[in-house]
């Protein structure tokens, strides 16, 4: 059985656990908390970061969450994320990159950092200027996605494919720690509603973080 | 015929030349600042970020140095870089994203911001705090690669992949800019050495930037 480490906000973990959820894989999530450090954690992970996955009966230790992606893509045929031609495929890995890269060193690293670990790890109050320029930086990535939405079914092409899966887990999580302003942006509302609607989707909202509540609207399908 | 849009120091764009030359793919250099944030480079790339790869005859752009290479492994059969089983092929994109990540975060990147882009683009100095810290960090890394090299014959595994070429595209570029310290790190330099003298490093090694140069024993494979 499948071992996953993370914790219920960490937007990687997220991706993954869609990608699980529509391949019909089936795993236990473990909490880890990785601004801890715990030395067990480091020895497994040097870099110390969620999410890992765990086949302890295989021996087998998955670390970084495109690499997981690629393993399943690789051993399960069902729901390929990551599909079409080879520049169609380029096109969807280049996308999942931009939110693991851009979208979280402008939106979600900042939001975690400020209003999740300064209050959990820290216990000291968000910096009121750095969260509005997280919150500016969403608004600028949510004009990208209105435009490639305005061009294309889904963000990667004609097909849902892993840049949805990963997008939906950056905006979900940035979505709870109240980063998100949906006016002016239907069209990745719209997009958002459908995905926070399928069954691989649903068990996610449904979580917790303790001492951190997330925005009334935030796992309504309807908002 | 492929456009390669690059400088000579970023090791992202290295690294994809770098399996460019295994594979034996043909490519034409485009020469890019991307600090300059040139507005057609933009438009190309909404990251701004080198490398990007262009077949301009067939419409096809590639973004983001893993997606590219995850073409040309999908495309071409010659010199699989990403090798082995599923679980092997795992830990090689885990050490790629090690490199990409940490390595870039903790070496490459606070180097070639010190070292380069203040030189170039600011024409101010480096700050001798940052380059330390980059420096001692470039000790922990060849310490994790001297551990990998006592367990292993490549980073990834027993053959050569994607997570040698990877390591010695960053730590090429740390080497060209004065950071790293090969003494105490006998497992990693036999192994860098090896790589040296391939003929799809020989071309790298005897490019430079303008205004900053390597130090004497950077192209020697002899070092
Ligand atoms: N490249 C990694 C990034 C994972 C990551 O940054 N995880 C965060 C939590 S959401 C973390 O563990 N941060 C702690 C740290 O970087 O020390 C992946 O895709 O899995
Ligand atoms: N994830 C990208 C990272 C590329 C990257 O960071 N490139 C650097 C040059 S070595 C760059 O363009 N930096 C400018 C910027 O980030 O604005 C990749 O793997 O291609």
């Amino acid at each position: 059985m499948w071992q996953l480490y993370q914790f219920p906000i960490c937007p990687f973990s997220r991706k993954v656990r869609l990608v699980l959820g529509e391949k019909g894989v089936g795993y236990e999530l473990v909490r880890e908390s990785p601004w801890t450090r715990r030395d067990e954690f480091v020895d497994m992970n040097p870099a110390g970061q969620t999410p890992v996955m765990v086949d302890a009966g295989r021996g087998v230790v998955l670390i970084d969450s495109q690499a997981i992606v690629e393993y399943f893509e690789e051993t399960v045929d069902k729901a390929v994320t990551i599909n079409g031609t080879a520049a169609g495929r380029a096109e969807i890995r280049r996308l999942t990159s931009w939110f693991d890269m851009q979208f979280y060193r402008d939106v979600t690293g900042p939001l975690l950092h400020e209003r999740l670990i300064k209050r959990i790890a820290h216990r000291v109050t968000p910096d009121a200027r750095a969260l509005r320029e997280a919150m500016k930086g969403a608004v600028g990535h949510l004009d990208y996605t209105d435009y490639l939405l305005d061009h294309r079914q889904w963000l990667g092409g004609a097909t849902m494919s892993l840049a949805d899966l990963t997008a939906a887990a950056h905006i979900s999580v940035a979505d709870y720690l109240g980063g998100i302003d949906w006016k002016g942006h239907e069209q990745t509302a719209r997009w958002y509603r459908g995905l926070k609607s399928r069954p691989s989707f649903r068990p996610l909202l449904a979580e917790r973080m303790e001492l951190v509540g997330p925005p009334s609207h935030y796992d309504n399908p309807d908002f």
